[in-house]
């Protein structure tokens, strides 16, 4: 079966900080033509870091929401960031936690229907504290939960991060 | 801890079909000013649907990522719509099947540090086929796999969409 949506045209809409919006002017396998939106990202990483049988967790305010979210440690790629090292980053950035043993628990896309925003996940254990140091004019706080605790909170909903539920997946089919 | 970011000044971009822009002014809670960008989307739904022993799963082609996925059936609210009634409608429309069992499970946000979206999840079962009616322009194949492939198809790489694996992992804790 085709699938295949060619680009006839696409128009730059918005080039921001964190987004960049384009409007793209397509050609369906049936050959009638039609428009997507499309937003853009850089990607960014999540990491389930393991303290024993503890998970670390943050909270954030996410503006999209007007919501303070529970969710895994994460952030975006910067340019040309490799996604190893931006794991490495972002844990000891919204943790204060180096891990000395990761492990690669693939890739998810967030909202394939408009953006391409790819996120890595990374599992980390034997974790050593260094100190906390967010972005500026970020303001996270660091939990920790016992794994348990954390199922429950996926199920009772108070949980509700796609990518954190994602990473536990992975994590734990690959046992 | 004081977290919430105030609007200041909100400023539409782009009114789309799918998405829409805005850039806002923001006040963060150390009183420095800073700007966010937001995706504003109507949300969507997601079902597990179960068949016996097996899974439905759709293979689309996502423009975003010029890319052909496995996913769970889906699709976006229309305006006005209850989830409950689009869960319904997206998965006859993507499989040709009605369900008489359906399980909430709870919602997720799927990228909260730039969008709004809401993706609703479901578990259906009890199956019956009726017949497909694909939205025009969108060319859906659907499948079936057995729960056990499913998750090796998973932890192999070859599904990495994030809301199929939010809904695995709700409906996995939930038992």
């Amino acid at each position: 079966m085709e699938f295949t949506e060619k680009t006839i045209d696409s128009q730059i809409i918005f080039d921001g900080r964190v987004v960049k919006l384009y409007k793209d002017k397509i050609e369906l396998p049936t050959g009638k033509e039609s428009f997507r939106e499309v937003v853009k990202h850089s990607g960014g990483v999540v990491i389930l870091a393991l303290k024993g049988e503890k998970i670390l967790l943050v909270k954030q305010f996410r503006y999209p929401l007007k919501e303070v979210l529970f969710e895994l440690p994460a952030g975006k790629l910067e340019e040309g960031e490799n996604p190893f090292e931006a794991a490495k980053r972002e844990l000891e950035e919204e943790t204060g936690y180096c891990a000395n043993k990761w492990t690669d628990l693939g890739y998810v896309y967030t909202s394939p229907g408009y953006s391409d925003e790819k996120l890595y996940l990374y599992k980390a254990e034997d974790l050593e504290f260094t100190h906390c140091h967010p972005d500026e004019g970020e303001i996270i706080q660091a939990f920790e939960y016992k794994y348990d605790d954390v199922l429950k909170m996926i199920d009772n909903g108070e949980i509700n991060d796609a990518k954190t539920l994602c990473v536990l997946l992975r994590a734990k089919i690959k046992g």
